[in-house]
């Protein structure tokens, strides 16, 4: 596989074109932002630990019936995946209340869902991601009733895989956010990434953080946390 | 009938008791508020205003075979209404991109939508009245599924017969914000208010704004404003 010119870079990765047209050549960077980028840091082995960690739960998933759009891990930092074309929403998947949801709702950070609830919001950082309904994404034709569907459904599914995953390794799954995207032959993929950088995750004893909030909050380590996390999951086992 | 104890005053109105289990006694207040109490004013007139505009609309949608709260206007700045459970939404119905929705998606005021939209609301002056979805109602309690469908369905009647009455007075029907309540008998029924403080109104010829917009952006003379709401609506045709 060839790497050829960047097609895009984001504040966590860049994807480049390959030989292969349907497939991009992913790089993980050593960034992290928060608060749409007003907060930013160089955070030296982010990018291995997210790529390596993505990598991983993606296999995890395929394993478990669900199709993802990861090829191959190719280096630390480096992971080939299908290329599609992202459909503009971030789909966030909550078992706790955290984060936004505890100041919408005004719930105690920590209490449990009595069961598990899909947020959609419009991915546009201009407008700061603002949580949406499903008139607004017909009227901004961000996606078809049925994809929003087909999305919603594989997200709960996620769930219930990543939970118990993460529940064996005493880790307790908050919440998450997915990216899907269209694939040439049209169907829905899981796409992005699943990694502390999107996922809350708390210590099944402690509760302590260990995902991004730690560096949103200032609370210590952002690598510690990540390590922890990499090294509960098995360590480098999806390494090529 | 007569006026018993003050059950509960909100920022525009004050709701007492009558002798009839089922039915409450409204003043209308002369108070103008908006964001959420921050600017707040006593504007002499308008408690007349609403009021009379209010109870001529649900007066026309009652005709119109859509079922309200409306029992009579017995004066100036009071109404009888069916008692019913408020239920905790904000049903917000849009035909044109304006304030927040114009916010929220980056849309030019005044771009018409290509169909209505609605967004739900917590009612929750302490969260701000946050835009919520169907999985928040569910957490929340606030209504059952059922219930969110009539009120959506309702809503969407209930601007066509708007918009069309609006229309042959000359005003645009922008965007509108219901709240409906349960009955003893357990239905689900339109309640509150209609009027230029719950509705963005717009000359058809000059777009000029004659609803609350006046009082939140300062724009002039909110009592004028309200009144030409209702010199086109037919004046106060519907006082008792
Ligand atoms: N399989 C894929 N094919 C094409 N693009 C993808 C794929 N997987 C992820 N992407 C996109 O790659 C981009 C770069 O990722 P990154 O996480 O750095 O972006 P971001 O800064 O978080 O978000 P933004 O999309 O706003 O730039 C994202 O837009 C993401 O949606
Ligand atoms: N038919 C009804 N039965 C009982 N309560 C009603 C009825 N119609 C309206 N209400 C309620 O009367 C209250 C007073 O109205 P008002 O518009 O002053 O309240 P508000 O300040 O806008 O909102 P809040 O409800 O936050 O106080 C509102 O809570 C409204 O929901
Ligand atoms: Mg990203
Ligand atoms: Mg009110």
């Amino acid at each position: 596989m060839e790497k050829l010119g960047l097609l895009y870079e984001g504040k966590a990765k860049r994807i480049y074109a390959t030989n292969d047209e349907g497939i991009v050549w992913v790089e993980y960077k050593d960034s992290a932002t928060a608060f749409n980028g007003e907060k930013k840091a160089t955070i030296t082995g982010k990018g291995r630990l997210n790529n390596t960690i993505s990598c991983l739960l993606f296999e995890m998933l395929h394993e478990k019936g669900i199709d993802t759009h990861l090829v191959e891990r190719i280096s630390d930092i480096e992971q080939l995946v299908k290329k599609v074309a992202i459909i503009p929403l971030e789909v966030v998947v909550r078992n706790v209340a955290a984060g936004s949801l505890s100041k919408r709702l005004g719930l105690e950070e920590g209490s449990p869902l009595a069961s598990p609830i899909i947020e959609l919001y419009y991915k546009n950082d201009e407008l700061g991601d603002p949580l949406i309904n499903e008139d607004h994404i017909k009227l901004l034709h961000l996606a078809s009733m049925l994809q929003v569907n087909e999305m919603k459904q594989k997200a709960q599914e996620i769930n219930t895989v990543l939970t118990s995953f993460f529940d064996e390794k005493n880790v307790r799954l908050i919440d998450f956010k997915l990216e899907f995207g269209i694939t040439t032959d049209g169907t829905v993929l899981l796409a992005d990434e699943i990694s502390p950088d999107t996922c809350r995750l708390w210590d099944k004893e402690t509760n302590e953080k260990l995902d991004k909030d730690v560096f949103r909050r200032g609370l210590g380590s952002l690598t510690e946390a990540y390590e922890q996390i990499l090294e509960r999951l098995g360590g480098s086992s999806c390494t090529k």
